[in-house]
């Protein structure tokens, strides 16, 4: 097994500009995953691993050879020394594995519908990474069809959406485009289009998400834009009845999800 | 007005051991919160403050002054330089507004139902702070009529918890206990009590929540413990139909909340 001690070695150098540099993230197609529950998820929703460090002393490298090989795939596990994981490493807790990964392509083309309901989420132009890690947690939970966010102001691979999604990322469709071209995808594919509003005259438990549904949330501060309150079938809100105006916008989409879960019987 | 603006000074020296030191808030029954909307809702909320910080050149005294008026109290503003506020603040943007308030008791004898027919939170030993926060906005939201904290970790004026709370700790009646205490506490006033369970047979939306009743989280780790599950009227479950096992507690809560909102209509 290859064994790196260097900071300066290449490779590494490679990993740190990767988990730091979006452009980096886009150039090469390559981003960074931590942890062993992440190795897992990825592998299962079908990524393709580059390379695997393993931290010397820390990493349970056995564990990870047998995940490997209930894959397909055959990557290569580099040992590093602790000095190099500590460098490496974005988060404290991540059993000293890291992976160097091939991205996916996001696009509205590669959604697959499993059924010919789905329900899905949308979320504008979310401010924080940790709030997509939180939409996307709440979407596996709900097996949602896919997560779409429009107009991202991030890549999907930053660190921070993977570390707050818990691995999510790697267990749901997600796809990013602009608030256009998903309003154009949701009308040839028949979806109707629920967004939730910071006004509006009807409450969400009131509609009826049995058939095929997309629910939008906009950002905490201002809400989704007017290009989707006009284009929606329905605007939707949850009344507020405290002092404070705004929801945390992964629990006010959960509220929503799992209304719609609810009158579909959870099937 | 009086001016400091040395970062030695005692007063100033106080608001720090405050702000870090949950022993020093105990021992003075005084508390740190910070900005302008905090300051609205604690005063709103009944806190009396003790004094009040401004810093030169950011903080909008004009408006503080305005606040203060349509209370009844009369607190001493402070000037501080930017310096000595920086020192103190505790976040970024917090418009140079500092209070040191008092302490409110927080046992449950302290809680009024305004209805006969309370609605409830209790989380068990919120792990992280954040948590606490993200559950008083939405009981906030949801106007809950108390939010219950068993065996807290932490005590209530942590400022991560006010700070994640956007002040919702201001306006919502919330204590603090024993989950042995408040057992007693809840049998006493006849509230229903549903726990929610990692694993339980019985779907969270099936259940009636229209009489008095209490939802009760644990921790994402390791859900309720057995005296709470063992004492429930009713345990239940949120049904998971992804790759992860668990939602954050906030997320959970605010789905089974508004779900006994939605039975009971909005009312």
């Amino acid at each position: 097994m290859k064994y790196i001690s260097s900071t300066q070695n290449k490779l590494i150098k490679e990993v740190l500009l990767l988990r730091d540099k979006s452009r980096q993230r886009r150039k090469t197609g390559l981003f960074v995953s931590e942890g062993h529950r992440e190795l897992e998820l990825l592998l299962k929703g079908g990524y393709k691993v580059h390379t695997l460090f393993a931290a010397k002393g820390i990493a349970n490298i056995e564990a990870m050879e047998d995940l490997i090989s209930r894959s397909e795939q055959k990557p290569e596990i580099i040992e590093v020394s602790e000095e190099v994981y500590k460098k490496m490493a974005y988060r404290e807790t991540t059993e000293g594995i890291i992976a160097m990964v091939h991205s996916k392509t996001h696009d509205l083309d590669s959604i697959r519908f499993s059924d010919k309901n789905p329900l899905i989420l949308i979320a504008e132009a979310p401010e924080k990474p940790g709030n997509i890690g939180a939409l996307l947690r709440t979407a596996d939970a709900a097996n949602l069809d896919a997560v779409i966010i429009a107009n991202p102001k991030t890549d999907l691979y930053n660190p921070n959406i993977i570390r707050s999604g818990v691995g999510c990322l790697f267990t749901t469709q997600v796809a990013t485009a602009s608030t256009t071209e998903i309003l154009e995808w949701l009308e040839q594919h028949g979806i109707n289009v629920y967004c939730a509003a910071l006004t509006a005259s009807v409450n969400y438990h009131t509609v009826d998400y049995c058939a095929p549904s997309a629910i939008v949330v906009g950002t905490e501060a201002t809400g989704l834009t007017d290009e989707w309150l006009q284009a929606s079938t329905q605007n939707i809100i949850i009344p507020m009845q405290g002092e404070i105006d705004s929801m945390n916008v992964s629990v006010s989409a959960a509220i929503i999800i799992f209304e719609a879960k609810r009158q579909r019987n959870f099937e």
